[in-house]
């Protein structure tokens, strides 16, 4: 444990840090192991609630998680295929949308409200904050044509209207968002997590995007683990993908940080959630941590 | 169908209404029948959405319903009873949280956006709205004594904060709130939706709290159809209860509306909910429909 | 009459309307028929309160008419003709203020303040709303010559300061407006009411003037009842001029038209004010009544 | 003529009142010879435009004076006469009001905008400013009985809402105000300009009320030109009227200052109008002139 | 040196004092061995930097110390003394408030900005601020005497006009004080900082009062280090003082401390100046160090 | 000494010139003989808060003049000089800066609160006003080569932030100025306080910037008292300059004229300080008085 002179050390070492960001927007992309895990949960929005306090305003877009699933197979729900993809049909999109907004997105806001900030969660719906159309994905049938595969209430963002995460901002809350869109039609769609922080993140002019996940960034070499890519530009990623060294689930991840770039997002960082109060060393130390993608 | 001329007087004939709660909260119970027939429900945001338009100031409580009913189902969630009284334990309490804020709020909220209005949802677990303690209630056993039941996370409200729906009044949306508050310990509670509107109401200073219930309003003999009673003076109410003019699921409603007079509500109003527009004919004429219960 | 249900009904059908023209200026010229009967200035004052309350900023202009001439005949005010034109000279002009600023103009923001709204009367010498030019005309004489004929204190506006209006109307009060300026030299100038409403109209950026007429509107066959022009574009109107269609004093009319939507107002309005509630009909329902001239 | 220092100096003493006077409202109730000379007029409106200026308040109240009774003659209206007052009937009151109103109160707006401030004009029906209703005079028939009796529209403030003075005031104009009032049915009536300059000054919280007059001020001995009596308690005035000191016409203008200082009003003064720039004098050297009357 | 784990944990245990002193006013004392030392100077503004940037108000009032002295012995200035109080004589004023708002003040004010805050340096007659008398002191004459001594301009505050110092703080600078007063002829008077400190603290409605000392604190027995008193109720003082407890130079100390109390500030505090960031370890540790005194 | 006939002439003619400059900054540069003798030193503050008050901004940048020469001889500090030039070290600058903004500015801050103002003293230090770097001065030895001379802390200004400036305007006080600056190490440097007046006034673009010396003005002929120069363009200075019209010490002055007009202000003023009140006569009458270089 640190002494109290130990203690005003730190403080005074974070004092570059909070002037850096003082009234500037980060938005966190809060999901993987990070939700899990009590401990984690705690650090992470704990994090949140002292980034508010110094001046900065943190926008916290949730991601779903097992708690879907298991929701799913209580309703006894099967899922259904179409090209090898989980097919989110009515009903699933119905359990989806009560799990993320009156679960999971009000679990996140209760507990910020005992660590001592103020939350209000807010889904897509709300004044339509995210609009969405269908999604359609390409799949390969087994006889190896391409097709179109409708894959049910999975949307794609195509319009953000910010206002109400302003407000909420300026009024001295944090927000938690659910990445739940609304269609033409009124229909709910389910919008994949990273890309509703990355969309939002360029909306609202943030200066700052983190993605936390359950790896440490972005490694040259995955067999060793002192490879960690500190810093990446933005125009190095198509050579880093077609040379395999981003691939899976972290394509996605590492394009909605240059979409969030391309939108005008500062900086844009890939954390390892499993790290407790990776945020904060993110923010307050001079090297960072995890991976960050930048201009 | 009118022609021009008679839409012109009609509107010509609403503007004393609409002076007359001009910059006026008012807030609406919205539950029963209206919740499950659509073109009831599109009725009733119809009229909030003109409201809000023609300067009023609305705000939604919803209740529950047969949703909750039904999941419980899809669940197999068996429910347990003391005494005769359901027992929301844990389990049922997060589907009850989990339907009542992630499909019945934003399914109001998705409408009242199509209609043309912009509403926010909220649950009670929002920058602090509703804050509740448990309730126990008092339970006869098979041997006839008297005991306090735990029928689990069914809550009182012990504190309204209604900071975060004036800010979304203010900025122009339509507040639609879910009857969910949050314990001592973070913890959900149930709250009866026609008690959170008249809290709501007392907090925000309302002008008027409107219940719409699946009844023409107080009846003063019931088997006598025209025997509705218009007006009622808060003192009438209790020989009214005694005589038994006013029982059963009434008593609590017209309580609700007694603590919200209590509270500086300037009227209160137990509507027929089955009636089309019930709402905007109890503000834009001069009779009132169902019964006023006023100081 | 209406039930109670086609009243809620009408009230419906209004808001697509209420919304379309929330917070929108509409500048309109009163004058001719609807200025003299007692019906019809109490129905196109309600409706300007009606409009106020229901979030749009209306703007009176108001005409002079019969009363003028009658003050004139009291006085026995002879008039002066010059190449067959009317000649305001100083006693007349005196008069013509009298009657407009502090007869005509306080009649209507007395009626207004009868029926619910709150009016404020200006004239367009105060805080230097409308500055004016002399106005020579082009006269033949008998002889056939043309001449420049002085006819006196008739003025064109060189300048419009539209602050005081803008205001009067953020205030919460519904403008009325006289058509009088003050010259270089303090002097007073009558000017045209159709011409002050269009100045004043693109002057405020206001979406919408209003001129009520006599008949019904523009009539591609003035002997067909059935033959209304509801939709004219601007770029029509020489050709219709030149065939004739368009003649004698609505000619003057149509290019008020024509200089408010150069200035930037979204459409423009010839509308029956022999007909009650034309203001109204226009606004409120889809077709709309008289001529519309836009862009 | 003053040399620069000379001037430099005026300025420099001037600036004690400057300070004094600072954001305050005064209300001059502008009459008699003033409004009939033109160097006097002049002088009177340069001197509002200058407290406008140096950071007062100024608010002009006008009375009607010699313009009304020619214009009377002009239309040929005969007066009728009750117990020896002129009785106002409907077609006098309207002869008046386009007077006060249209000529007389535009007349001065101009002169102010030309002057070099900017003035609005405005009549106690605007927004309501000055409610009367009708006043009834006592009169002595020639049998020598006392009778009530109606002399036509001649009202007696009842309600004032000074909301849109403030708000012109507010906004950088100087008000210029006619001593017109509406009644309970929308009819007009004419109030006594003293009167409604006190009641508004009283409703303003003006710190001053001055009232110009064609005298020098209360003198304690009419024959005697140096016994002016510059300053007098309220609670003096009752001895000097039955002392016969105070009389006739000065009575009715004392009581207004009586009422004003009652309404909160600081101190007014009775001005001798004759001179030019007396306000001026009042307000920015020690002694004063006129006589000041104070709690 | 902490890892970066142990630095986020001590951001983490910081998060209660942020919120708790969020928006708070907090009155520093500077003066003693923390102006002398370099690195003291240095750890001192920089605590009231990163309190600026956590949300609080720190306002400095700082002392004269040893600068004064050594500047009027290079002017070769002689004191006199009086009853064996040195006189503050004009020469010497004049001296001591040329050191204390020309060179301390200032070097304050530059290290802030040096260190990454903006801070307004102010005396006590910049808008008013400290307004003063003449302070007379008893004194014993060699013949045992009590006399008034005239100790010549040593000044009391009389009145406190904190304006421009809100002023200063709301517009986000930190303002830095010499205690320096200004006289009812315009003389300059100097001022005791304790005391100018407190009367600040309870006209600014401070939360803290903290002065600065070379102390540890108030020790109940002088000879045991480990007697210092955490917490003293001001009821508890006289009898302190009474018992010799607190003497000397303390005794003036802890009145402003009950002064500021009785001023409304909620805690004052004497922290030992010789610590490195003990304003910091006051506010973010729960024992705090040195004595605090309350009500 | 002026009737009140004369004084209330003289208060009109200054309404033109009270309008002309409403709401406009004026920085006057305040320097030479006005600054010694105590009843120029009444006199030109008391211009400056009559200016206040009428609802100019005036802005006093002040020099420095012979107290700091009397100060250095007292501490016995010889001047050493380098290529005929005084050089400004370390403990001469120390000294310079406490008269400068310990002496004469918290001087002239007093004398304006007691004529009624309120003024807030401020040094280039303060909120970071006033920037700077060292400057070079160019000096021929004694063998007659061109070298580059250190003169010691004399600077040449890097950046103005004046939002302190306008803060401070803004909340209803006169600024007063004293020319220090802040060098990149935070060290202090003497500015020149014309070209700190110039740059400032550029910074806030000031209306006008009048510059107060111990001449009349601009001569074309020195030896001819009536040869004052009025009015001055910019174009001509270099040729006038190099004629040796202007020479010497004027030189700097009317370059920090031209510096002004070129960074937008609209004119400067180069005003005899010796004649009391010249500033008001340079503002209150029509041919001003000294020499006015404009565009």
């Amino acid at each position: 444990m640190s002494t109290p002179w130990e203690k005003a050390a730190v403080l005074v070492e974070a004092l570059p840090y909070i002037k850096k960001f003082y009234g500037k927007t980060i938005v966190i992309k809060y999901g993987g192991h990070a939700m899990l895990d009590d401990s984690l949960k705690e650090a992470v929005l704990t994090d949140a609630v002292l980034m508010k306090y110094v001046g900065m305003h943190p926008v916290i877009v949730h991601g779903g998680g097992p708690e879907i699933t298991e929701m799913l197979k209580r309703v006894g729900k099967d899922s259904r295929f179409v090209g090898g993809l989980r097919v989110t049909d009515g009903e699933t999109m119905e359990i989806v949308e009560m799990v993320l907004v009156g679960k999971i997105n009000k679990g996140i806001v209760s507990r910020i409200n005992r660590i001592g900030g103020l939350a209000v969660g807010l889904s897509g719906k709300d004044a339509g904050l995210f609009q969405a159309v269908k999604k359609y994905r390409k799949v390969r049938t087994p006889e190896g044509r391409e097709e179109t595969a409708d894959i049910g209430f999975v949307g794609e963002i195509s319009r953000v209207n910010p206002q109400i995460v302003s407000t909420v901002i300026a009024e001295g809350y944090i927000p938690v968002i659910a990445p739940v869109a609304v269609g033409p039609e009124g229909e709910s769609y389910n919008i994949n997590a990273d890309y509703a922080a990355g969309r939002l993140a360029a909306a609202l002019g943030a200066d700052k995007l983190i993605i936390l996940t359950d790896v440490e960034g972005i490694m040259a070499d995955r067999s060793d683990p002192g490879s960690l890519i500190s810093v990446l530009r933005a125009s190095e990623v198509p050579s880093l993908i077609e040379r395999g060294v981003i691939d899976g689930g972290m394509i996605p991840k590492v394009e909605c940080c240059l979409d969030a770039l391309a939108g005008g997002v500062r900086t844009t960082h890939i954390l390892d959630g499993r790290v407790p109060h990776s945020i904060l060393l993110e923010i307050f130390t001079d090297k960072g941590i995890g991976t960050m993608v930048e201009k």
